[in-house]
């Protein structure tokens, strides 16, 4: 009985653990969908980084506050779930000062860092081993009628289901992180020297 | 035995769920050491949510990319946990663009995200209801032999004990947000009116 008892207790357990990984992920359907890169391969670490995180700060230059940097949390896609082509699409309103920043100054940056994957443990968020990455560039307006913003869309929405429900007269629309630079720490000893070409073309 | 079984399985069950929350807030003592305010008690709100995170993107203007705002992953600590006075402290290296950008040009922003205490459950990081809030200011070295700057370090140290033993040679030091605007959505309706003044008298 002791053992029955065991067992029934580890597949409780187990159910339990299985609720708080999927809840450490923030809903998202796998821990790990794809593995972790060595943090030396640059451009597959940083592309997977990209593609395994939902969201991140998009940054912009603020029209309404002297031109400081304005940081917002928002949900992005590089594509379909582990299939990410390295660009962030993001599907953001006009009434949020980002959109409408972007509209004025193009330049800006996402930043992204693995703590929001659960795989830095306990290392701390500023700890070189717990990889962060800053894409920089220009954020701009996708063409709704495009094939670039169908794809997004797609990319979007598998992702971020309830982002189809989102409110008509908020007239959500896509937009994309033209990349110009990359930073990038993933472990000890600076940034790591990544074009974006490099991040671009890296195999997956 | 049944009973007793059930009784054995929850205790285990239990230990395995403990350990997920820990981890699904990335080792912080406690999932929710303070109760969350209600969203309409905007001050207290925010003072919640920056007490009870860990970490954000600190936001400076690059000198090195054309003035493009620049995000960047940093810990920080406004006091002691659950004693909180509001402001954010950081620990940064001039080795690092955002403490050698905050040199030349002082305007940025701290932006963090509800999403990281894992208080949002499965509602998307980018719904107005999963709460979000971004510090708009000064970023300013505070002088290392200050007694603001004893407070902000035991601050620091307290909620990130790695920092202590962070390589002397990278000169790490303290640096503060000096806060002028405040912009938080912590549910629908747009953001929530805030001064600094009410944000920084809001009883915790």
């Amino acid at each position: 009985m002791k053992i029955n008892g065991f067992v029934y207790c580890s597949v409780l357990a187990s159910v339990f653990v299985l609720g708080f990984l999927q809840e450490s992920v923030h809903g998202r359907p796998l821990l790990m969908s794809l593995s972790r890169p060595r943090p030396d391969d640059a451009a597959s670490f940083a592309r997977w980084l990209v593609s395994q995180s939902s969201w991140g700060v998009l940054n912009t230059i603020s029209s309404e506050w002297g031109g400081a940097p304005f940081g917002n949390v928002v949900s992005f896609s590089d594509g379909l779930p582990d299939k990410g082509k390295g660009i962030p699409y993001f599907y953001l309103t006009a009434l949020d000062p980002t959109a409408s920043n972007a509209m004025k100054d193009k330049r800006s940056s996402f930043t992204l860092s693995e703590y929001n994957l659960g795989t830095c443990g306990k290392t701390d968020p500023e700890n070189p081993s717990c990889a962060k990455i800053t894409l920089v560039g220009k954020l701009k307006l996708v063409d709704g009628n495009s094939k670039e913003a169908e794809f997004a869309r797609t990319a979007l929405f598998t992702k971020h289901a309830e982002m189809k429900s989102w409110p008509k007269s908020h007239n959500f629309q896509v937009f994309k992180l033209d990349i110009e630079n990359i930073f990038m720490i993933n472990w000890f000893g600076g940034p790591k020297p990544l074009t974006v070409e490099q991040y671009l073309n890296a195999k997956m």
